[in-house]
């Protein structure tokens, strides 16, 4: 099989998910490139060799430009800080490499933009890490979508909810904390949790219109880990919007880090016409589908449990009933890349959808900061 | 409206339960009797004028037997212990009156037999109280089965939990406490608890050939109230049974009061070749419906919220989505019963029906004792 | 017992409901009044005797002022349309009448403000039916605020689904669609069903500061049963909006009656630094509490069944495990009522209680026309 | 770091699970050895390449013995069919090489007598593949147990339900049907589902002292796909039992492949005096756990949610709220069997556990024929 020599940026949390997805996609896709753990990248040396080790990297690199620059590298895959994207990308563009992008794109549209650019204007295969797509049952509830089993489509809800950062305790900043650093991560909830339900919000619904939006800060102060010093925090800890789609829908969006209680509880529900559909990533198999076209007496919501050979992506897994997991949106995302990328193509969502989801959430700041309904560009 | 006289025997809970069932039915059903609460009858002549105004009932009795002799009264409503129905059920067959019996009918086959043979002798109207037959989704459940929707059945499943006896502390006998003390009771959780699932279970699938069980009694002493001596305890705290039905389904059945946790739990499964049902009392309006039918990708099993106004009873309430709870059953039954009374007819379960359940609770107190499989007779 | 004679104005749903909790109160509470149910009018004579034959009224009337007047009559109980609530709550109080009044108390916050005149001017006892405080749950839940278990609050969000008007067919105005017709109900779901929302979230969470709303009204002409013809629909069949509240919480405030699937979906939830709480009307005795001060390894949201002798009203009803309804929600404010009005009290939610509530659904209509951040009165 | 030799026989389902378990584990786990792929073997040597090509193994065998034989060889990996078990079992034994094998051990216990025997005697580290004791939430179960927080256990209930063998028309026999041919597989839903069931039960509550089942076989005939034929069906389609353990509690068990709308529902339910504990594979991540010394009025069912750092197995994976999935399961094992094996031994369950589960197994069918309560052995 041809090959895909991939080179990482980054070696966290998203470093560890992605390296995943590349060394087991080829376990259960049939997939025309096989993607190879060419070289790892990481500013710290020691780091870079520990982590090329656990997952079996060919190589290592402290500065990105060589891995870039390099002709062994075939896609250039970016699972480093926000602040890094936009610079790692357009080089790699530059340089003729794929790109694969964790999510958000830039720190703000503008950003964004210049790697959309970028990208296409050098014509490779590119894709966003919004890997929530991908959990099987978001993916079947788009298939009921574009079959018209919905209808008319009337309200959209999605939130976020976290609870990590309440503790005063913690700072901000540095290794493992850069989200709460607004310089690095370029805003709080808004691009790290509210730009994942956008994203799919805009897929399974359509663009959005227009935006009225409250964030807040609840602690004003933490230490930051690379000064030392009590810092004002710049991230927003909450964010709040109301939206009206392109289609008429109206929808309310929230995400915070201030639930107590909820790790990680991404939830949407779509109200049409004829059915409607909810979904929450705590139960990820799981998807809620109420169908009014069912005989009178016997509605309801059905609970399906989406393990099946005919929902999307299962038949290559295990049996009916057993689950995946959260690590395998990131495979099915790699084994939908590889086999547009054999062509020449990238998946969605592309860079131009992942600037899309960066004009809603810049119009969110927007909105938040001039108390005004703001038009998304 | 038609009168119809009631004469009240018992003033505990399901005195309560009971009573508010009279007082309440014709707010809400037009049916062709009118209950008025005329007599109650306690040995306790201050309790009795106590429940008296409490739910105007028009006159007191302390002894029953001047209740069954009355002319004044239509129907004996029999809410006191266990060992009380017999002599009264059979008193007031006699008497002419219509007899309502709390369940379980008799403390035995051989009591209740007795019974059966009074009123069918004396042609009176009949019913006894097991309320979970109408719960409104139970009800549905019913309709379904009764459609054909589940074909050929494999399995049925009912326990019913409850926790409120582990205590070493808790007494037996006397007020409020009768159902620990087995010369009263007759057994334990077996004439309780596993009355009530067997009765639902031969409703809804027919008659059990055969049984296999279990029980225990995990607390082996306790100071019994009337004595204020530490008796022996003769009643079973958990009873389990395997059963062959008729139709050749298999099943499981249990009850207990040593599940920590669970208050009231009744659940109940079929399982049929082509659609299975659940329901469970602590979410008494929602009926779990699985249809084999439905197309393939979007079989799951259906919340159904057994409220609507062509779900059985529910038109005579509130809208959708609103509530009932317990109590309701009992209005449900007195509603069907004063529909056929006015015709000189009983309703199911009739006294033979509980009859039915008490060969089955014998069958299965006979297995534990024996260790062998038991025919039910 | 001092008996309380009651004047129920309007003999529709919610004359239904209040007529069944002033019938059960006494079985059921001891309370120092004994209501009884003197006068029920209507317009239609045929209607208002056939409800008094139901319900038990010793009399009727078809002129609402009768009623006030009458000196057999101490207590005036508005359960007729929206337009009606002003002119009858004024008068009766003139007329030194207890005062209780279906909520929304008057269509917009001018005529409750009026009203909160008239009550108070005559010094007599007022409630505002807000049922749902009195769901046991949700008062469980007020009581665990009060104790401080949750410490600062840092989000807040309810939401009322229904479906009941997405047909276009659906005509407006006239006998039981009332609610469709904007003169007569004042607004759509703002004061139908997001006045729930908001009276329980103020009572939980304090006074709302200001509010970002969107309405929308998805189906623009119905057919008017008064006139006959297709005229447009002046009610909101979505309100949404964003809040603020005096503590500095956020909140997401929806309510629709076009989210397919849901009949009667109120939920509520509150974050808080130490612990959270949620509460479903489609689950009303379930409690979901979750306390941070746990052990850490068994943290989890706790799914209180609020159905024991130690939570809210519930020693009154039956045993643990069993449940209530819908119904019993307004026999624990006639419970509550009645205690206070022996003392010539109302108690909350009172006029001024409603007023309040009605700030927030004039300033959610003015912030929605304006689209602009609007601050509560 | 030190390697370990994998000589993998059968390719099918379990070899999947098995292999991936292999391929992972050093990603995600700090192990003593590195497992290395180093031959697959199957009777079929064109399936044997492609497994071969699709896992990544080094080479491949058809004939099992020069697996087993090999210098090469550290651990023999047995995935192959029930009726495999034995011989290569111990003929790896006797080759001193380590020994996994999938469940059930043997297809009877006089089969796994053999087999312990053979491994005990030459010293062999060895493990059976039950692979539910380290779901996290079940692993976290038995902490819960071993740290006394549940007190006397009086009840223990399990259960796993399917439905993909309803149909008359799925032959029995063969690739992927062999679990349908008695014998091969041994038994039917007894050795393949009640032994998972079995093995957590005695992990979790101690031994069992007898037991009284009921097996059925639905579906008499089914065309066998090796002869072609339609021949009777040897294997149970269900089998259910009663069962006390050594500690005085009772309990149930229940196995089927016709309980329609489950795909591969497994739950367990242990309560005791002071504690309760339910798990459900369709929701593997959630414990449900009360505790009765919690306050009072905030007793309820906690939903813990099995993801934090401090869960079992969980810190080696994502962050709180990700969830794994079923083949994780296996992972979980390996890492464990990894560092035992390093110094010379195995992990529990040991062939001598799975030995104990076969003594109940055989009981059970025993206890079936004999419809008599039965002593394990």
């Amino acid at each position: 099989m041809k090959k895909l020599n991939v080179g990482m940026i980054g070696y966290g949390f998203m470093g560890r998910t992605h390296s995943n997805a590349f060394r087991k996609v080829t376990n259960f896709f049939d997939v025309p490139l096989q993607p190879v753990l060419k070289t790892i990248c990481a500013r710290n040396e020691d780091r870079a060799k520990a982590f090329a080790a656990k997952w079996g990297y060919e190589g290592i690199e402290t500065d990105w430009r060589k891995v870039v620059e390099s002709p062994d590298i075939d896609v250039i895959d970016i699972a480093s800080p926000n602040d890094t994207h936009r610079e790692i990308a357009i080089a790699a563009a530059k340089a003729g490499k794929m790109v694969m992008c964790e999510k958000p794109l830039g720190r703000n549209a503008a950003e964004s933009e210049e790697m959309v650019d970028a990208v296409e204007k050098a014509g490779v295969a590119n894709t966003v890490w919004y890997n929530y797509r991908r959990v099987p049952a978001v993916t079947m509830a788009k298939q009921l979508i574009d079959e018209g089993r919905l209808g008319r489509i009337f309200h959209y809800r999605a939130k976020f909810l976290q609870d990590w950062t309440i503790s005063t305790e913690l700072p901000q900043g540095g290794e493992g904390l850069w989200r709460l650093d607004v310089n690095v991560a370029g805003s709080g909830v808004t691009g790290d949790l509210l730009a994942h339900c956008i994203d799919t919000a805009m897929w399974l619904n359509g663009g959005i219109e227009e935006v009225s939006a409250v964030t807040e800060t609840f602690i004003k102060e933490r230490k930051h880990n690379l000064s030392g010093k009590v810092e004002p925090v710049g991230i927003d800890d909450a964010s709040l919007f109301l939206a009206r789609f392109n289609n008429g829908s109206l929808a309310t969006f929230e995400a915070t880090r201030y639930a107590r209680g909820h790790k990680a509880l991404y939830t949407l529900e779509i109200n049409g016409e004829h059915a409607s559909i909810f979904w929450d990533l705590h139960d990820l198999h799981r998807l809620q589908y109420f169908d009014h076209k069912d005989e009178g007496k016997l509605r309801g919501w059905r609970s399906l449990h989406i393990t099946d050979g005919d929902h999307p992506y299962m038949k290559n897994w295990w049996v009916p009933g057993l689950q995946i997991g959260y690590e395998h949106t990131f495979i099915h995302q790699v084994a939908d890349f590889l086999q547009a990328a054999a062509g020449g193509k990238g998946v969605a969502p592309t860079f131009r959808d992942g600037l899309a989801t960066d004009h809603v959430t810049d119009a969110v700041l927007e909105s938040a900061r001039t108390r005004a309904w703001t038009k998304v560009k």
